[in-house]
């Protein structure tokens, strides 16, 4: 197995199937919120790690969907009520679960389908289970902690690089990490290969929110697939504002306080004067030196994984990817 | 161990305990809401038969104290994203979560809880842990499915009596039985007996909730702790209503019918009506003969049981005070 988008099109027959089932359940209130959660998809990125990593250790992967799916539906779960939290309107081109079909549905489909993301890990009938659901629980607790800093950050104004950091480690990267480890242990792959998997996924997490980020502000708007510049207008202290903060002079400093603080302005004028700010500091250009230098860590880790080169192919390319991906 | 209330003081120490670790983790924006849902309280009946049932077979129920908290953690969080669905400002006398701390902490921190729930669990470390997982998550999801259906009960004129009464079973009487036969199952029961004590927990939790929704009409208001008439003002399709639809005559039945419709009335006078109604219909009575009903399968069940009557004594008595309980 070369490539980690290969086991997809597999999941992705997996999952219409289960989809179909789930929206065949009642009551259909609760269960088609969750068909339409799964339905409107996203790149499967994490059920394809899963699925890649088991595949590195394991000819036959098809046992270990279930686990695929348990990943897949937490994320989607957690995506519901983000979605919710942040009053998103428009997930992937769509209305929102909670426009849909009103904030108390979504609340509630989401609450379920986080307990069915159990279920699915329960399908694998894997004799590590104990260890699955441990290191499952303790990454969708993570994954909580992470949005509870993201959301106080929001009327923070004193979040520094490292705090930034710890809540995209938790907010995005354990997951990533926790879908390639839990691949590992079903395959029953040695713990410290199993380990060396989860580290590779937090610095691959870490350099593929950077590049979210970057991709916000420096992205091509045709390619990326939402509106360039949200983030400025939204004030978030992303990477690339923090490190701006920290690189500007004391008059560009001053430039983007009364853009952050300004209640009337032109979008496109702050879009455009925050931008240059961020290229002007060399935030941009940082942003990117970072994101290199968590993608060398997870090279490096990957490294010490005792399997052959070619096998390490399809994780290699992922983390370049993440590098130079457009969307 | 002869009453169901007398491993209560053991699990509150240890859940004081729990509580203060939990209160002490970061973000503690995350965590105190967590630890607040928690000490509010409410009698920790779930709990409290979980180690009741696991003490018929087993002399040291310590060991399953986490799964215990396990039940009593996810009852919160129910609790919890309820009060948020509901729109409710008060619990158990106290303003709730969501008033307390904002409604996207409350989401939030319920999430964490319906995760933390599965730590418990697993904190057993029991030989049975699939089993109990595939019992918990069932139940998990069954208790969403009831939640859904009370919500769309709201909006409709056509529930029948079944329907209210499965509504219940999913809402209520499910996580009562999981928790008898988790206990029994983590004590090592013969699977017969956790079967029976399931069932048993069934019958007591539908006596429970129509004695909730019987207390909430014809209770004394001192003893109840809320306000008496709280599901008439609230037009709630109980029990009590949908049997005096049924019974009452044509006349008695469009008198129902006005209150249900009015919109400008006063509160007392309207409960006051309603509840004779419910009184001259014989729905109040009714209400009384299904709960007797329930409380007889209940004690048959636990006939089956095979332990001794002595070791029965405990769940007779739960029993008997479901039905003769006043708050």
């Amino acid at each position: 197995m070369r490539n980690i988008d290969e086991l997809i099109p597999n999941f992705e027959t997996y999952l219409k199937s289960e989809i179909m089932q789930i929206a065949n359940r009642s009551p259909i209130g609760l269960y088609q919120p969750v068909a339409d959660a799964l339905t409107f998809g996203g790149k499967r990125i994490r059920p394809a790690l899963l699925l890649h990593s088991a595949s590195l250790f394991s000819d036959n992967t098809d046992p270990f969907l279930p686990a695929a799916m348990a990943i897949e539906i937490f994320h989607n779960f957690t995506l519901l009520h983000d979605d919710i939290m942040d009053n998103a309107d428009i997930r992937r081109g769509k209305p929102a679960i909670h426009k849909l079909y009103g904030q108390n549905s979504a609340i509630l489909s989401g609450d379920a389908m986080s307990i069915m993301a159990y279920q699915y890990l329960a399908g694998c009938r894997s004799t590590h289970f104990n260890e699955l659901v441990a290191l499952f629980s303790k990454t969708a607790v993570e994954v909580c902690e992470g949005q509870q800093h993201d959301m106080e950050f929001e009327t923070r104004n004193d979040v520094t690089i490292d705090e930034y950091i710890e809540m995209i480690r938790l907010k995005t990267a354990v997951l990533i990490a926790a879908s390639l480890k839990i691949g590992a242990i079903l395959a029953n792959a040695k713990p410290s290969e199993a380990q060396l998997l989860y580290d590779f996924g937090i610095y691959t997490g870490l350099a593929f929110q950077l590049q979210d980020d970057w991709l916000d502000t420096f992205g091509d708007e045709a390619t990326f697939g939402k509106k360039i510049g949200g983030d400025i207008l939204e004030n978030k202290k992303t990477y690339l504002m923090l490190k701006a903060r920290a690189l500007s002079s004391k008059s560009s400093s001053a430039e983007l306080d009364r853009w952050l603080s300004a209640s009337l302005y032109d979008p496109d004028e702050k879009i455009a004067a925050v931008t240059a700010i961020f290229s002007e500091s060399g935030a941009g250009e940082a942003t990117r030196q970072q994101m290199n230098h968590y993608h060398d860590k997870a090279v490096e880790t990957l490294s010490k994984l005792e399997i052959c080169t070619e096998n390490k192919a399809g994780l290699t390319a992922f983390a370049g990817k993440v590098l130079s991906r457009k969307a």
